[in-house]
Formats: structure tokens, sequence, C-alpha cells
């Protein structure tokens, strides 16, 4: 006899519509799979009147989010934002409930406060969605690769920035053209910061390195920069070299130090990363015992997402079931304080390109600074048919080298008389 | 206070090596992550004596199974072959311990015996390592995607296969010496048939279908076939065509009934499959709610079976340490028996290349054939250049087809005068 445990989702906008359904259509496949019966009983959401398009009883709607906690066993937090959500998820671990979530943000943000909550009061609180949508990318990290030492991890976990990149070098498009494309496509938000300024990204990274190292960082502890300083010529560019640009998040352990950034950077354009086009997102994960391993799939959406909050649900479902809620706790931090990696101690290797005029010397006075601050150059480039207006484009690729020499040197060259003050640097992972 | 989890590894071979390497170099992580101390006390083989390379405690040697049996918690059966790993399994279970084992050819030959004895002796039975080694694909499947229906599964599942393929497709080389080579090299075994016939990964793709369907398939559910008939020729022309060769598991719903094959396949040169390189394995699973999903890494190797080995050794001492033994049982059925596709419903997109003589008439006679045959065909290339003794290779790429009606056609196009009897047909999919 399966024992039914009683679900309810507070928000019933496009995740929690998705959700609602997934639960309702594939109820038997999960019963038959778990033999729990996962039983979807109330919605709640300030409006209960409007068409979401899709078929769920009406008797299942609610006003009350108090009722709601009250009447179910798993509670399913999928309204978004840092107050409000924050306060309803507390007010259910307080009743005892286990909670599922999609909210990254609330949690890169109160997530101690909130996995304290969920240890006081002995429930779970599970949050697979939070990070690249429907790829079961936590689980894997937390479980299947739950024997590693994570050496690093790269991210390509926002399908808004990874559209526009796609489609800026298939088309050879500008930056704001293809922003303003996604946006009336639906694929960019009207406010489109979040996305391309690369916080959203930030916030998922946070996430991952605090499952890998057993330290919940905030976002203060992320490096971040957006894309919208990629221009058209940076794209051709990086694709005559053989690269692409990726926004690309990346977490490494360096020496026991762990450093985590969200920038565009340039990735091999053959790797298995590089091929992760459109919306499309995908996390790389180096173990010391596994190696390389990937994991792709939609990072966001409605049908996509709600596969990942009803996988967490049915993980709750299963330890009430088994009487082993908190087997997989929300987070456990490990026994060592973890620091992040010094800004003086970030290595890698650099994409630089100058606008230079055509005059003798140029080249010279160039690498003699690079030289100056012990930057060593891979390869160099001035592509003469892209000159315009009496300036030339000086591409450099240097070898590994610490950004801090890098920046310094950067200074000094955008002050060279010949030299446009604009400068564009970014990093490269071989991977 | 940490619980203690007693491990006893079967089999001092180049997996059980791995895996004791494993359990003792990531002790400690292992413990902070799950507040389980799961420890390695015994390790039992015929052979104590030889140097396996690696550092293990004398004391933890013993070439007594019962011993071992006795004195752990979990045991890990890493012999290989389907009767002695049998045997012991069995044993374990009988004796109240649960087993993790990476033996796809048992599992694959007497899954539901294996099964049975874990029920009845409320045990868990875990085999990660058994599918695409140190990619966690099993977890994925039956708890990141438990919410969805399986509306297809395409693996990549053969390192030995996919390492072959993709240096036949880089030197331009035939099969036979890049086999020698990979033999010498110990990419391949001395008798490589489980590998380059398709067994290999068709145990693979037979746990996959009954993970994903809930009944458990023998090998004589799967139609297989190696890839020793691909031809340098065919490599190219795939290739012209923008497609890549693939040794590829097909796991397909197709009304209700269930398609399980392997065969060397054309898949799209750039999919996120198709970039699947070298002794890599991938599998892509498509589910009803979450879309397309990719899961990558390495498929073999002591270090990443060990990885997939030691998670599940992890997962069985959590449900110790919580006691839900059985929280995710080994095998659960479905409550309707599952059909396979009949072979007269096999449906594909087919790539077919004919030696023909070089005279009048020649393509008008085949392409009437087929047209006979009901077949479209959706493109057709006679390159000159690859003439040779008179002979001109004719290839052919059909829309979708049933695979009884190609197989008709080619019988009667082979008995054409001035067709070379030989004709090498493949399926595309296109993924």
């Amino acid at each position: 006899m399966a024992q039914t445990v009683k679900v309810g989702i507070i928000g019933f906008g496009t995740v929690g519509a998705g959700a609602a359904v997934n639960l309702l259509k594939n109820h038997d496949v999960i019963l038959e799979r778990t033999n729990v019966d996962v039983k979807l009983v109330r919605i709640a959401d300030k409006d209960i009147t409007s068409d979401r398009g899709v078929q769920v009883p009406a008797e299942l709607l609610t006003t009350s989010v108090d009722e709601l906690i009250a009447e179910s066993d798993v509670v399913v937090e999928l309204i978004g934002g840092t107050t409000i959500a924050g306060d309803f998820i507390l007010k259910a671990l307080n009743a005892g409930k286990s909670v599922v979530t999609a909210n990254k943000a609330l949690l890169a943000t109160r997530g101690n406060e909130l996995f304290a909550a969920a240890e006081k009061n002995s429930c779970d609180l599970y949050y697979e969605a939070s990070v690249a949508g429907g790829i079961p990318v936590i689980k894997a990290l937390r479980e299947g690769l739950v024997s590693n030492r994570i050496i690093r991890m790269y991210g390509i976990m926002n399908g808004t920035c990874n559209y526009i990149l796609t489609r800026m070098e298939a088309e050879g498009a500008a930056f704001e053209p293809v922003l303003k494309d996604a946006q009336a496509l639906g694929y960019a938000e009207a406010n489109p910061s979040l996305d391309v300024d690369g916080f959203d990204t930030a916030h998922k990274a946070a996430i991952l390195a605090g499952l890998a190292y057993g330290k919940w960082f905030g976002l203060e502890a992320v490096s971040v920069e957006g894309i919208s300083n990629i221009t058209q010529l940076d794209m051709k560019m990086a694709g005559k070299l053989g690269y692409r640009f990726k926004l690309l998040a990346v977490i490494k352990n360096i020496d026991g130090a762990v450093q985590i950034s969200v920038a565009p950077t340039l990735i091999p354009a053959n790797s298995m990363l590089g091929a992760i086009s459109g919306v499309f997102n995908g996390v790389m994960i180096e173990g010391d015992t596994v190696g390389q391993t990937l994991f792709y799939g939609r990072g966001a959406g409605r049908d996509a997402t709600a596969s990942a909050v009803v996988a967490d649900v049915t993980d709750v479902a299963l330890n009430i079931a088994n009487k082993s809620v908190r087997r997989v706790p929300a987070f456990r931090a490990g026994a060592e304080d973890v620091q992040l990696v010094k800004p003086e101690e970030l290595f890698s290797r650099f994409y630089l390109r100058l606008a230079v005029k055509e005059q003798p010397g140029v080249v010279a006075a160039v690498t003699d600074i690079l030289a100056k601050n012990q930057i060593s150059i891979s390869s160099l480039m001035q592509p003469e048919n892209e000159a315009h207006d009496g300036q030339i484009p000086l591409l450099i690729v240097t070898h590994a080298t610490k950004e801090v020499a890098m920046k310094a040197a950067m200074e000094e060259i955008a002050r060279l008389d010949y030299v446009d003050s604009k400068v564009n640097m970014f990093r490269i992972e071989d991977i």
C-alpha cells in the first residue's frame, strides 16, 4: 500500500503551473517508480482566477498560504524574490514541513538562515531547480560524485546570455540588437540586467561552490562581469583563434582556496562546453577520481524547471515515506573554513584587443609594457583587413599570467598616445 | 557521532584497487559530506600477493569471501563474469548484506534473480558503475528525472568503439589497423568482440531501458550490430553529409512499445552527442517534461569506475545510517508488461552505399527498386573522384522508412548485375 505524501505549491506563475501539471500528469509513473503517492493537494496564489493555460482542478486553489502549509507534507515555494518567499519558507519549516524551492537568489543571500531553520525543525530543504533548471546537477554533485574532491567546475548557466552569444556569433551581430530581439521573443526580460550582467549565473555559481567546498558563499564571494562588452570584432577574432565566447562560471580549488567567478570567457570552440548553444545550459564538473564530467540540458522554462522541482518533491516524499528525512540535508558545512583566492592570485590566459594607430613602433611599445609586467605572449595578430579610420585592431593572446599584472599592464598601455583607451580584455579557459 | 558502515570489496583487480584507493583517500570528504564513516574493512581475492600498484594496508586483504561477507555491512562485487560473481552476490544478499556491483553482463543476464534476492532479504543492490562508468546516469534517470516519461535515450557507451571511430575519422584510417593499434595501446582487449561487436553496449542499453520502462529486459531484447563493417569510404561520405559514425544505443518508446538497439549510426557531427570523442561516453535522455538532457564523462577506467562504485557504496551507507534501506530499490517493475517494437515497425532514415559499375541505367534501376518499396530518397550522390576499377560508389540517404522495406529493397538491389553484392546500410538518427 503506497503511502500518500501531500504537496502544496505556493506561487501559481509559470513554474508553479508547470510543477502542478507535471505532478498531475505523471502521478502514475512517479507512484510506479517510488511506491509513494505524491499527491498535489493545494496551490496558493494571490490571484487564483487568471487563466494559466493549464488544467488544474479548481478546488486545489487557495489564496491562503497558512491553509496550504497546514494541509501539506511538502511545501513548494515558487514565487521568487528574496523577501516574502523567504518568510513563507521559514513559516513552513517552523511548522515542520519540508520545503522545495527554485529560488537561487534567496538561497544565495539567505541560505544559512534557511538551512538553520530546516535543521532546527528536522526538515528537508531541496533546491535542484535553482541551478541549471532541469539538469539534475545538484544531485550529481552531492550524491553521484560524492566520493570526489572537486578540482574545478565550469558552468554555462544562463540561457538568455547563451542565446544572445550564440546569435551574435552565428549572425555576426552586435550585442544590443540581438538583446532587443531576444526581449521581443521573450528570451530576455524587459530589464535584462540580472541575466546579461552575470548576477543570475553568480547566484548559481555560489550554490555550486558551496556544495562542492562545504561553505555557503554569498554573492559577495563571486567576481562578476557581464557580456555587454563583447563586440562583433571580438567574436570574429575569437573564432579565428579557435575559441568561442561563453558567459562562464568558473569555480576552482587553487591550493585549498576557492575561486568563484563569472565572466565572458573564450573557450575552445570544439570542446563539449563550446558546443552548448542557444538557451541550453551545461555544467562541467571535474573530480579527482571521476575526471571530467558534463551535465547538459534546458536551464530554464516552465517544464524543465518543473522536472527538477518535482524530482525534489519526490525525493522528499521518499524520505517521508521511509522516515529518512534529512538523509541528505539541505547543506552540510565542512569542518574547516574555506578561503577565497585573493585577487592577486588569480591566474589565467588572456585575450586582449587594442585599437591602435597605424604608425611605426606601436607593437614594440605595447609588447614592451607586457614584458615589463612579466606577461608572456602566446600569439599576436594585427589583421590589416579590419583597419578603419586609421585605427587597426591589435590582438594578443597571453600565456597564463596573474590578473593583477594584466590590469597594471592594461592601464599603462591605455595611456600610450597611439592606443585607444578602450582596451578589451577577456579570460581564456582551455578546459 | 558518525555511524560506521563497514565495506568489503570482492575482487582486487583494476577496478577493485581503484575503489579501495578512492575509499581510503577520500574517506574524509565522504565523512564530511554525509556524516557517515564509510570504512573499508576487507578486500578479498584469490591472489593477495601480487602488486597492484596501490597502497592498501596488508591487514585488509583476505582470500576468504565468507570472512569478508561476515565482516562487512556493504559488499562490493568487482570480479566480473556471470557465474561466480553472481554466486557471491547471492551469498551476500542471503546474509542480509547490501551489495554494490559494476557487473553489467551479470545484471543483464541474471538481474531478475538478483533483484528478487535483494528484495527477499531487504537489502539494497546498486549498480551505477555498470552503465557509462563514472557518469552518474542511473541516479539521474531514476531520481533526477523521476517525474519524466522517457521518450528516448541515445547512448555512446563503449569507450573502445568510440576511440576507434574517432581515430578512423581523424586519420582516414580503416577499422582493422586502428583496432590493432588500440589493442597495442591497451584501449581494446586481445579479444575485442564484446566491445566492437556491440554486446557491451547492449548490456548497458538493456539496463537503461529496464529502468526507464519498468521491465528488466534481457540481452535478447536488444538488436545488436557492431562497428567492423564501417569502411573508410563510409566515414568520408558521412562527413560530407554532415554526419559522423557512432556506435549508438537507441532506446525509444514508440506508441507504448520499446525499441532497444545498438548499431553503428550516423548522427549530426555538430550535435552534442556528435562532439563526444575518444574514450569518453555520453547518454542523452529525453523526457516528456525536461526535454533533452545529456550526461557525459569517462565510461571506463580504474578511477572513473571507482567513482561510481564508491558513490553507490555511500548511498547504501546513507541508507543504513538512516534506516532507509530499499528507499530506492534495485529495480521496481511497472504495473503493465512492456512489449518490444516489432522488427517490421522499426522506422528510421537510412544511409546506403552501393558499389556500381559505371554504365547507363544503374541509378534508374536502383531508384526504381527503392520507389517500388515505398522508400523515398532524401539525397543521392555519386562522387566521380571515388571511382576505382570501373566501380563507383552510389550514396543514397532516405527519408524515414521501415527497416523491413529497406532490407527487401537491398536484397533486390544486390541481385542487380551491375551492383556489387556488398551493400553497406546504416541508420541515421537526427537527434
